[in-house]
């Protein structure tokens, strides 16, 4: 683990007549969160940071997951020369596996953790075979690309190994902290300082920084990793039974921390979830976790221990769907059913989008009596981000010359924005840029390209990536509305009469059973329609009959219903 | 405008020899926010509180909203002496038009604009002329119902005209407040003060305290209504430009004081979204809202107007899909676009689920370059309902014996009664009930039933109400995650085999026309299907057969694809 005070790499020697230009493209993390990639490019050398993934909004039905569109780097494919992966957190590393072979496998530089954690998703496809990584492992190492020298520095967030890194160029250093936050009274390792980042903010060498801005409308600091520690504790030492905490997975320090604590008073942690499960086992294999091997139990083996020797540690503090929690929560957990005295705590904050299913959670577990904690109720979770007090601390301490708010929602970046002028950050270098901006940089100025990347959602469904069109989507909702209404008719090319019963097939629409006689009408109509839409003895004009069907059929079950189920009229010709 | 200090109607006068019971029985509201319905039932009298409605969850796509499952009252439709109506917002009147026709139009009694507001959802479903209403005029008057005496108070929301009853019994009274707040600083009428109340709370007649607890996990008090209406006025009148003020048409009186405020400081005020038109007019026409006709300008003519002269009022702070100010930030908007001196007021809460949504709105104005001001930023909206510090001035002012908190997540009326206990209430007094729970009192005790009532979602889809199924609902999940698949093979009755080639219609599963070779193997493994599905010369089981196409293809489609979607297969026999 990289655990030393901030050390910034040297300044890069300062080439006072070069011709050269960089140019820096975000390709995702500018409009919504996730799915973050910025690509950074001097002559012909091309250092990419990060490939997130991005969760699906609400109408984008069935999607696993968006990633971001790499059509920029077509044919430059040699030109890339690292991809840098800042953390191990899905939405810098989950495209991973998508985009390497895309862009046929550049070298991957990372620190310990991210890179054994994309080892680990790269395995899940089989294609681990196929990676060139090179491990960072001191924040003092520099990579070397024509013009561009990179340096690392290390960053306070809820993952460990977390790298900020500083572009730099003959003419501008760039200072990317990725995801960050300060912590003045961590747990374990130094207090984050930020101050020795301002030295690449001389006169010769302006500094450019790139500034996560997640949290840039939350007001006062970030809680102290101890602070919430420490309620926890105080939790567990209370409790009277069992403590189930719900967590996300992905805060590897944390859970750490919390079987800390449970070993130090003297209690067995059964860990459940997959992710829960193999990100420990990762940090644990690679040294990054201590405790006790008696300390964690299966989850299975939980009833040979008194209650109160008891801490779960599970996913699905999010109400996912089969997550362990959910499943606790349900009935449905094949070990852990629900004791009134249980203590459950939510160890994690909402994530826009799951508000009411987590809602709908709490609900269940506090019907079934158990004591539950939540943020709403107690500090119990602190996040990886910086708050509004954070921000001006930050520009405080590293004075760069201009600032760049990224990986967050659009209107996070120009409340950031708003933040820094506040306290007197000139507007005018200020750039809040969108997924596709390009800017440029030489030795006179800093200015957003009039050109821009046209940047469109890749959707990850099953084994399809940019597969799913808009049009699919569209069938999805309008399908989810009011169902589909399928429509089969056999007809005589002769006469041009429907032969027999028409069938009907219908999902989601109506429930067929108590629906006859609708679907007698419908049948009825049917019939009519094909009738009234040929004429005896002349030739049957199959496609006008099948709009005809769609246009009627939908209007009459409007009528009837006041639902626009999808109609779908197959003809066969016999 | 019932606009007076709270005076409690009178106790009742006490027969010490009742052998009566009191009833309490809520069909909703005790499980999940809306569909507000309660039962008083005496003897042969019965006395329902409010009828409103539920908007969905994410998991019942297409589903309108769900009103209260009221099969208990079946067969007692002759007992139902009086609908109650509190205020006349849809989570308390919105199942009006739906249940009274069903419980054969009992007498409902309101206050004016309540009153109003339900005549016109009426009007909408042409249901009108079955109304038989009273309007309570004074928050003095009293309804006798057999051995049930109702009284009115008034309370502070963030309608006009909300109503409090107290059903008071010959050994009991029971005060329902329907939604309330506090507001010691209101912009009209008088301060809000509850402790009148306590008088009932005496020894010969203990009283029940059915408590809304929405609030019960937000520390502090609710803002006052004149602090936040301050706010508001400073950015008017600091506003380089026009204002947009996104809010709830519910909101009736803030919308209101917004006219009165740009009336004052010379602007003029264009209205829209049909429902905050509306509400408006009716405010208007019963002489709720007070200002010059000639304040008030229609949409289309904003232009007529310096921008500086302009406020415009609209729906649509939820993201809601066609209002008024998502046309507007989309650009769809037939008299508005989004200019950059525009200041636009979020004047709402989130409403639990709409999260992303309204990101995704703010995104969008934040990018036109218009300045948002929303609650992260400034408190520009004050909610109608009350925070944990008003709750333990609720409850050390009218000290009731019993406390019931109602109307909302069960998981926070269990909060409430933790607030409630934090002040020394006994535990043993409050009773958190479920839709369907039946609290008997008699004269000896309070106690909750064995007896539960079975309570059902009744989903209302376009004009059916309560047929939507469980299954519908699956069906349109499963489309929605991975669409269908529907094949129509022609096979030849005699022979076993398919005629051509077989039909393929599908939908929301893969993008049709880059699939063809999908397609293609598809069809193939279909018609093998069917060969392998049938003897020669034995008679063909066409059950069979389609049970195995839609395993096969299932399969065969979810190795290609992973992906899932609903395989439909259709026979036709000739």
């Amino acid at each position: 683990m990289l655990r030393q005070k901030i050390t910034p790499p040297e300044v890069a020697s300062v080439r006072s007549s070069s011709k050269g230009k960089l140019r820096i493209i975000p390709l995702g993390g500018q409009e919504e969160v996730g799915r973050n990639m910025t690509v950074f490019e001097y002559e012909d050398n091309i250092v990419i940071l990060d490939m997130g993934l991005q969760f699906p909004e609400e109408d984008m039905p069935g999607i696993d997951y968006i990633i971001p569109d790499t059509h920029y780097l077509k044919g430059k494919e040699k030109n890339i020369k690292a991809v840098i992966l800042s953390h191990g957190h899905l939405d810098h590393i989950g495209a991973v596996p998508h985009l390497l072979p895309l862009l046929n496998w550049p070298p991957v530089y990372a620190s310990k953790l991210t890179l054994t954690l994309v080892k680990k998703r790269l395995e899940e496809s089989n294609l681990t075979k196929y990676l060139k990584a090179r491990e960072i492992q001191s924040a003092n190492e520099t990579l070397v690309f024509g013009q561009m020298k990179i340096g690392f520095f290390e960053v306070s967030h809820s993952i460990m190994d977390a790298l900020g890194i500083v572009i730099q160029t003959p003419f501008i250093n760039v200072v990317n902290l990725g995801d960050w936050r300060y912590d003045l009274d961590p747990v374990s390792g130094p207090k984050t300082d930020f101050s020795n980042l301002a030295k690449w903010n001389t006169k010769i060498a302006p500094s450019v920084l790139m500034m996560e801005s997640l949290g840039s409308t939350t007001d006062g600091s970030q809680l102290s990793e101890r602070e919430v520690l420490n309620n926890i504790r105080n939790i567990i030492v209370k409790a009277p039974g069992r403590i189930i905490v719900g967590a996300f997975s992905s805060m590897i320090e944390r859970v750490g921390q919390l079987i800390n604590v449970a070993e130090e008073l003297g209690k067995k942690v059964a860990l459940d979830g997959y992710s829960m499960k193999t990100n420990m086992e990762i940090a644990k294999e690679i040294g990054y976790l201590k405790f006790k091997p008696s300390t964690l139990i299966d989850i299975k083996n939980v009833h040979d221990y008194p209650p109160q020797k008891i801490v779960i540690i599970c996913t699905g503090a999010q109400g996912e769907d089969r997550a362990a929690l959910m499943r606790i929560a349900n009935g449905d957990h094949k070990w852990v059913k629900v004791e009134k005295s249980d203590t459950i705590i939510f160890d994690s904050s909402v994530i826009p989008g799951n508000e009411r299913t987590i809602q709908r959670l709490k609900d269940s577990l506090y019907r079934q009596g158990a004591d539950v904690i939540h943020k709403e109720i107690m500090d119990v979770h602190s996040g990886g981000h910086a708050f509004i007090e954070d921000i001006k601390l930050l520009i405080n301490q590293v004075k760069p010359h201009y600032l760049l708010p990224i990986y967050a929602n659009h209107y996070l970046l120009k409340e950031a924005a708003k933040v820094a002028e506040s306290i007197g950050f000139p507007k005018e270098r200020i750039f809040v840029l969108d997924n596709g901006s390009v800017v440029e940089i030489d030795e006179q100025s800093l200015r957003i390209s009039k050109e821009k990347i046209p940047i469109e959602y890749i959707f990850v469904d099953g084994l399809g990536v940019g597969d799913i069109s808009n049009v699919v989507l569209r069938d999805r909702q309008l399908m989810s509305a009011d169902g589909m209404f399928v429509i089969i008719a056999v007809v005589d090319t002769q006469t041009g009469r429907v032969k027999g019963e028409p069938d009907i097939i219908s999902r989601g629409f109506v429930y067929m059973k108590d629906s006859k006689d609708l679907l007698r009408q419908a049948r009825k109509k049917i019939k009519e329609t094909i009738i009234q839409s040929t004429i005896p003895g002349a030739e049957i004009n199959w496609v006008y009959i099948r709009n005809n069907l769609r246009d009627k059929l939908g209007k009459f079950l409007y009528v009837k219903t006041r639902r626009r189920p999808m109609v779908l009229p197959v003809i066969v010709e016999i």
